[in-house]
């Protein structure tokens, strides 16, 4: 008998949900997505979650240990009371995201109850990255993503450290100099920098190749953002004494030394020798990262 | 058989030892202290612990179930090593402490083994602010001192949040703007900023009798300084998602409402609302809160 249990990911584009395996694994075809967007309602986001929960427990096996089902959700969220306020999805604020998940499980299965945790999405992708991930085996890690936003998780000792309620993370929204993390180098504020300096590209992959060809603009663009990530991970490395800070997201594979930059710029400011120490290594997950370290909530 | 635990709090003008019980009182006459100083040797500090451990191990009551050592030290430590490298006393980077007290305690009591944990200073005080202080019952808390440096600890669910090499906490040297925190709002670079402005006086104290008496340049230093803080800890906040934050140190009492400055400082610059919500209150500790965080580490 094999122990499998549902992940859940909220994210501001869409829901997904999927069925992961005690090794980590996603069980084939158990997948499914439905779109969310920043006008979804609640009838509109429990409908979905109903949907995608059916149809990948469709594909539980009849002799499976179920563990229940982890939660990810875009942040910032509310732990004690199991609800969610995301910034990207006015609509759903106060919206009772684990209720709604057991809703559909037992909907679903049958089962008289369902254990059902619930975390911000970065905490369950740092969650993933040291599971399977490229923070395995280490004792004290932050995994980021640098995407059309700057987010992420903790895990020490194998633990996800969630905080009061569950955002314990969130690199995006601390500061470096006057202006917030993610406003200084999610691809989206990258690309507008450039812009304003004359360059014409439109998306994080246009200054890709602008830099790859040489574009200064682009290429300065790109120097900008790493440096402020490294900035706000060498206060995050001090504050935390990190062994690892495991990188992904879109935005970060914008240049292939993207990850480099970002170590330097912690290097270099951080002052104390345990956190110019911190590890800053490429992310090792797939896309299903955020789905699994949802289910490992249940399963670890 | 009551339990009870050594505390040594090491740091850089001396090292301090005494008799921790299960519900966190000092055991009277316990408290035995030695200089260490700048220059102190490697010899010097071994034969300073070895004398206030005999001393405050001479006071355990023949029945008591001795629960092992606990040891606050100066950071930066090496917790799996069970090493000190204090920034203030140069001379003995590389100390084995841990060792160092283990051989103490079996020298004064003749049990053929004991426990010894380590953390650093702040971890230590972070412990005993959320066992008997002002994070007591508490999810998520962090305990800072403002003196002649800037410090902290973490705290979570009651766990001492150490890092990859327990030096979790360190505030002081995260970044305001292109300062360490500590460089702008430590008492020491307080009082020079101030001096630099014109203002006469020499310490800490004259400069909280001064901005009493409403000399606008004191006063002007003092809120500089919490606003360093203030904003230092938003990011705190904000990365670790706190519930309440205790400040303590000499410099956090240069005026009233330096407690409240910085909590004004924080809320109007954190962005997300779970980090405006942190509670900064002052410490409920005393001047023991340092040694009975260390021994909490062996009683808790």
């Amino acid at each position: 008998m094999s122990t499998i249990a549902l992940g859940v990911d909220l994210g501001g584009t869409k829901v997904e949900a999927g069925l992961v395996a005690a090794d980590g694994g996603v069980v084939p075809g158990s997948r499914h997505r439905r779109p969310t967007g920043r006008d979804i309602t609640p009838d509109g986001l429990r409908e979905a979650i109903s949907t995608v929960v059916g149809e990948a427990l469709a594909l539980l096996p009849a002799d499976a240990d179920f563990a229940g089902a982890g939660i990810g959700s875009a942040g910032p969220i509310d732990l004690q009371a199991g609800t969610i306020d995301p910034v990207n999805m006015r609509g759903v604020h106060g919206f009772a995201l684990v209720e709604a998940v057991r809703d559909a499980v037992i909907g679903a299965t049958g089962l008289p109850e369902v254990e059902v945790r619930l975390r911000h999405d970065g905490g369950c992708l740092a969650l993933a990255e040291s599971w399977i991930g490229a923070a395995a085996g280490t004792r004290a890690s932050l995994s980021i993503v640098v995407s059309t936003g700057v987010g992420g998780g903790i895990v020490m000792d194998g633990r996800p450290i969630g905080g009061a309620s569950g955002n314990a993370g969130h690199l995006g929204q601390t500061f470096v100099d006057e202006t917030t993390t993610e406003e200084t180098a999610s691809g989206p504020h990258t690309v507008r920098w450039a812009q304003s300096r004359g360059w014409t590209g439109e998306t994080g992959e246009d200054l890709a190749r602008s830099a790859a060809a040489g574009d200064e603009i682009a290429r300065a663009a790109i120097e900008r953002s790493a440096r402020a990530v490294g900035r706000a991970l060498a206060d995050a490395s001090t504050l935390l004494d990190l062994e690892v800070i495991a990188i992904s997201g879109g935005f970060s594979r914008v240049a292939d030394d993207y990850v480099d930059l970002v170590a330097a710029a912690l290097r270099e400011t951080a002052v104390l020798p345990y956190a110019r120490a911190t590890r800053v290594v490429r992310s090792a997950l797939g896309d299903e990262g955020p789905l699994v370290g949802a289910a490992a909530l249940v399963l670890r």
